[in-house]
């Protein structure tokens, strides 16, 4: 029987997991419990996409060339400097007949599972992107595993807004499943003390998902945290919030007297969606004692969160942002059909790209 | 007013915290909220003083060296490769008269706060250490700042000893948090499901201490995994674990199938505490879904973590060990001064360094 992880994937070193490798097998013979995937769109990371684009000082035509490197010698997309990668969009082209995620030829689907562990082989050298966008019109196909997530692209949504969504939709899931757990012991107990919840990087597409999901969770304040003004007028306007605070992430002092300004006390939970690095000892700052800090960005120093709650004497509980949470999926979609400031900052940002 | 978590000591860059600074200005002067210590023992961090000594091929001498080019350089120890640091013992030789610590002139204390946010400076050149052991006689000086902590050693036991336990005391103490939550929640629920843990390294430092705290907070059922028959035979001769299993945590199917075995189902909670990169993705697979992993060593990637769990598409809470968890120090002697097993392990590998 095939590995329904991908390890028979792997080609170096070898007896790791698809996601460890260096190199993977990318040929689109399947197995019978795998399914291949068309691919139309890639969308990268957005801490790989930031590296590549520094790295290259914006210059679109070396991001693509780097991109077919990366691609063509891993036979997969994960960024060896972030480790990062992403996910894509296309269309069932041929599912084993003992694949056990129900797809069906023809169909048009979003891979929920990282880039970092897909098998992927490009056919057109992305002739028809520009190198200067996280959004990569492609032409190739991709592998599924047994186990792997991928979801229906849903018919009353923009394919590119369901992208959107999907990448990112472990972070309101997360969240909502934090934020109700403090809600409810503080019900048991009977304490009114309000739940407080900050999301660091509240603008962004994790960030504002994340906001609507802990108000929908029963956070009495919640607080968006945003480093530029456009942002904090953007954000403002659709009300996902209660309130807004303009701050550098980077800088602890800053952070935690914004988010402690704006809350009237340390948050309960802090979400953490800002794609640079440095932002670990701020959000435990700004987070009270029994608080929980959820780190989504991929460009978290585990050992700067470890020693820095330490070495502040934090008793706080910091979890590694899990992209996979069950149900994921339809809770951010509908996040989407019903917060419609989620939608305006989601269009806006597409039209932008 | 001083900052109380030492924003004065930082030289550069400028605004960061201590632990996140390049380097930290370690003048002997204190403060009046800030208390010297004068220093007669460094303990390095496991996976700093490994790295260190593979760097240099096990040659004493470089070793030495490079941690005092490191201290005198940064103004604290941190390597820069792993960022991790250590703590100290010392004693207390001047005490701001503003300090909150509570400490007096003359008491012997060990540092919980790591060495990477303390600033330090080294007075005998280290001529008593042979590079050899992570446990470093040293003269010096070093400062705490009024949010420190640090542990008068206690008087009924060897202070090599207090300073083995109190160097890891975080693991234990947390272990028993996330424990007791799955405990209460089944009994609760009347689920009479038996609550299973793992301890990846079972047979070290943090990893005895967390056996047994996992088992004092009500664990059905334990399994150490340790890499070598030496280990395996130690840890299995002291009874701390229901079960004793050999595994190369770095591979994930080898790991989830022995910790499995040993537990005839995956484990509720995974506590990893073995200091080698690489054993993110075995830990994910060995854990139930629901369940927790809490990941100690300071060789866990984050990006490794988060998108293990995901490509796995495992509902698993992955948590950032924090060193610091209150009563963490009281409750890990504690353990020492009642456990036979875990005094035998610390007494048996104190004598072997």
């Amino acid at each position: 029987m095939t590995s329904p992880v991908g390890l028979h994937r792997v080609v170096e070193p070898a007896g790791v997991l698809p996601q460890a490798a260096w190199r993977l097998d990318a040929s689109p013979e399947i197995a019978p419990n795998e399914v291949r995937i068309r691919v139309e769109r890639l969308n990268l990371d957005a801490a790989s996409f930031r590296q590549l684009w520094e790295k290259h000082g914006g210059d679109g035509d070396a991001v693509r060339a780097e991109v077919l490197e990366i691609v063509s010698a891993r036979g997969k997309m994960q960024n060896p400097v972030t480790g990062s990668g992403g996910m894509l969009i296309g269309t069932v082209e041929e599912a084993g007949r003992r694949s056990p995620l129900g797809l069906r030829v023809g169909q048009r689907v979003a891979t929920l599972v990282s880039l970092t562990l897909t098998p992927l082989t490009i056919l057109d050298g992305l002739a028809r992107w520009d190198g200067r966008s996280e959004q990569v019109p492609c032409d190739g196909y991709a592998i599924l595993f047994a186990r792997s997530i991928a979801a229906v692209l849903p018919a009353d949504l923009d394919p590119q807004l369901s992208l959107a969504v999907l990448d990112v939709c472990g972070a309101p899931a997360l969240t909502a499943r934090v934020v109700s757990r403090y809600v409810v012991e503080r019900e048991r107990a009977g304490d009114p003390t309000p739940v407080r919840v900050a999301v660091i990087g509240g603008a962004g597409k994790s960030g504002s998902l994340s906001l609507a999901a802990a108000r929908r969770a029963g956070a009495a304040r919640t607080v968006g945290v945003v480093p530029v003004v456009a942002e904090r007028d953007a954000l403002t306007a659709v009300g996902l919030a209660d309130a807004v605070a303009l701050a550098d992430a980077r800088d602890p002092v800053a952070l935690s007297t914004a988010v402690t300004t704006a809350l009237e006390a340390p948050a309960d939970v802090t979400v953490v969606c800002v794609d640079v690095p440095g932002c670990e000892h701020g959000a435990v700052l700004a987070t009270a004692d029994g608080g929980t800090v959820v780190f989504f960005s991929m460009a978290t120093s585990f050992a700067a969160a470890a020693l820095g709650a330490e070495g502040l004497a934090a008793d706080v509980t910091m979890l590694v942002g899990n992209g996979y949470v069950p149900g994921h999926a339809e809770f951010a979609l509908g996040l989407l059909r019903s917060e419609p400031g989620v939608r305006a900052l989601f269009e806006a940002r597409l039209a932008a790209d």
